[in-house]
């Protein structure tokens, strides 16, 4: 008998993270951070099991994991190993599906479904394989990561040839690279010190505890009040001195007149980039952000809906570094075609992370990029926020500022078995307690 | 007693349209035309309710439909009347509910749910009101039209006070053109024709019936492959001669260099415009289609996720002809964004129609944009396609090759009561004779 996948279990999790603030920006005062859980299943009698699941912030994560079950009738039935063994395949037959790419086109809840799906396909190849996913992935020949690649709609950016050439390249140093990255991992900035809901006291102290931890680059949020935002960079910027990097997010919140005078009047405290300046859809808004703020950089990316928009910053010189996020778009195979334009246009990518599990997620994916596409770490650093850490069964490890590489088979994408219960939503005793005032 | 929105009715609603081949195109081969349909109840006794509807092809209705089911919290318990009063309020209420917009932002699934409750929520305003919508539109003042929209993300291209002299600006020709409009209908074209799924005879038949339909302009299905099209469109010239217009739509099928050689290849039989001929995404390759293939024009936006994209479309020159859509976009309030936006870049809009009740939507817009935005019906066309308008309680009226206005008070968007029973999926009879074989 051939093994089969028998089918999808989905889980409604969320955490009640809008009672610290925790989290909050100018554009999210509130957000309850939430996974849309999935676990793949097979016959195959050996205990391995994908996960994966969509990253949301409360409200609507019934309707995302309504959407990733739904896609159980493309999955269930399925040999295991063929499956795995073309991902490439897989990927264009959920994206492809006409009837559900109605509901997009490749963005929003059906795309984040499918990236779900398609990372806990890639967690149970990587089980079954016995390796973490990213040096899965780097061990791949360039012709077998090209064929992950759907090229429809790049084209005219990035060709096949190209991309393989781009691989090829990369290819004689992998070895040292690896070894590099087990030696010493993978640097990392922090988000913690700088949540919009923080007093200027706590503030303080969590920008002198980053840099007292090894980091050499932390983030604040902005937006919301021209006024805080100067005082809170001052504060910043006497605490780490001048050669810590300081980025600042505004999450969307400006229009792009708005956007350009603002990051004015905070570059005398020397910014090294503002993230999502407007619009994410904003090409040209953002091209013409970049432009106007000079020499200060535009960061983008965590909510790019898909490969497209990212082909087209990078065409509009409008990202100075590039934002992926592991569970926006739809999965590894899309990253890794973000990870090729990304190099064939020379920009460093800087991994969105944070939220549910994202930092145990990216990692995999930075990593794979140093080893085989970009083949370089300068000038890069992965996004690190220590919330919710606790709930996977295996965590990230950071050690003076970097993520260390992950040794355990997968993808590290797996939540405890007593968080899917304890936080599930609406009926999980954390939930229940709290509607019956009881909670924390 | 004030009178209250009660909650919100959904029903999953298909027709199994793909057994016809009716609406096949190059990237929907076998659509089944489906509604998430939403019914607005209140405690007001007049007997009146609020319906809208997404439309979708099938596969995936349910979870659009879930997602229109899970914004009754935001409008259940609101009193009617302050609520229609400021729909421009509540627009920006639903769309920025931060919670939501993670699954977004403002694309896909969760803003398609608020296309269909806003929607209904006009169609219920103008019931009241007891005057057809695009009447009661074009009744308001400048400033009240401008408070319908959030010019967040426009302001680089459209500053309200430009908004408002457009408006003005169309104020005095106003009462004439509504005249015109109730006595000549707005013209349409006619897609019928062209579905790629037709033989070569029945194609040449539905083109010569066009004509002697009336219409000045028809559209062909193309991108599946050359050869074909190339006789198609030798076919469908032969039969109407150099006068009439014919589009081709190639939905979405092509990476733009493709594009420009495919469309050139289509040159000699005169095609006037190339619709979608990318990615809807691709505002940078639409514009490099444009300039390659001129003097054919390019149209697109029924897949265009909201005004950022428009907006960004029109900055670009990408567009000769604007294609909105009613019910992608977040309703009633970001097409008059999108209305505003195409008058101050003097593109003509063209609506998209079709699928489900499209067709009975849109024309309010287009009579709409006529009376007080662009002042214009010039070289402008709302597509019109014969499937379905029979299940609608106010279909529309074609009369030679032109919309007539509809007079019926609200938005032509109620579904007859039969409808809702038979096509309901997956229990009603239409569907479960399907499963059981017994089906037409």
């Amino acid at each position: 008998m051939v093994a089969k996948i028998t089918g999808l279990r989905t889980y409604d999790i969320r955490f009640p993270t809008s009672r610290e603030l925790d989290g909050s920006d100018a554009m999210n005062p509130a957000p309850d951070y939430s996974a849309s859980y999935v676990v793949i299943d097979t016959d195959a009698g050996d205990g391995l099991e994908g996960h994966g699941f969509a990253f949301t912030i409360g409200r609507g994560n019934d309707v995302q994991t309504a959407a990733i079950q739904g896609l159980e009738f493309a999955v269930a039935g399925r040999p295991v190993q063929d499956t795995l063994d073309d991902l490439g395949g897989m990927w264009r037959e959920l994206v492809h599906d006409s009837q559900l790419r109605w509901l997009g086109p490749e963005k929003g809840v059906v795309h984040m479904a499918i990236a779900a799906v398609v990372n806990a396909l890639w967690d149970l190849k990587a089980k079954r394989a016995g390796k973490p996913l990213w040096q899965l992935l780097a061990e791949l020949t360039p012709e077998q990561i090209i064929e992950l690649v759907d090229f429809r709609y790049l084209s005219d950016a990035l060709a096949p040839g190209e991309a393989l050439e781009i691989l090829r390249r990369a290819e004689p140093g992998r070895a040292a690279r690896l070894a590099k990255l087990r030696d010493g991992g993978y640097p990392a900035y922090t988000t913690t010190p700088g949540w919009l809901g923080y007093s200027d006291e706590k503030l303080r102290r969590l920008c002198r505890e980053a840099v007292e931890q090894g980091f050499r680059q932390l983030k604040l949020k902005v937006g919301a009040d021209l006024t805080d935002d100067i005082r809170r960079m001052r504060i910043a910027r006497e605490e780490v001195g001048p050669d810590i990097r300081i980025a600042v997010d505004a999450n969307q919140r400006w229009d792009v007149g708005t956007a350009i005078d603002w990051v004015r009047e905070l570059a005398p405290f020397d910014p090294w980039w503002v993230e999502e300046p407007t619009s994410p859809d904003d090409v040209l808004g953002h091209a013409a952000i970049a432009q106007a703020i000079a020499p200060v950089r535009v960061a983008s990316g965590e909510h790019a809906a898909n490969r497209v928009v990212f082909k087209q910053l990078l065409q509009a010189n409008a990202l100075s570094y590039l934002q992926l996020d592991v569970a926006r778009v739809a999965g590894v195979n899309e990253n890794v075609a973000i990870l090729l334009l990304a190099a064939k246009f020379g920009v460093p990518v800087c991994p969105h992370a944070g939220g549910v599990g994202l930092c145990e997620l990216v990692q995999h994916l930075a990593m794979f990029d140093f080893v085989a596409v970009s083949g370089s770490m300068d000038d890069r650093v992965i996004e690190y926020v220590d919330h919710l850490h606790e709930h996977f069964v295996d965590p990230v490890t950071l050690r003076e500022g970097r993520y260390l590489a992950p040794s355990r088979p997968g993808f590290s994408a797996e939540l405890r078995p007593g968080t899917l219960v304890d936080y599930a939503y609406p009926h999980g005793p954390v939930w229940t307690s709290i509607a019956e005032g009881t909670g924390a």
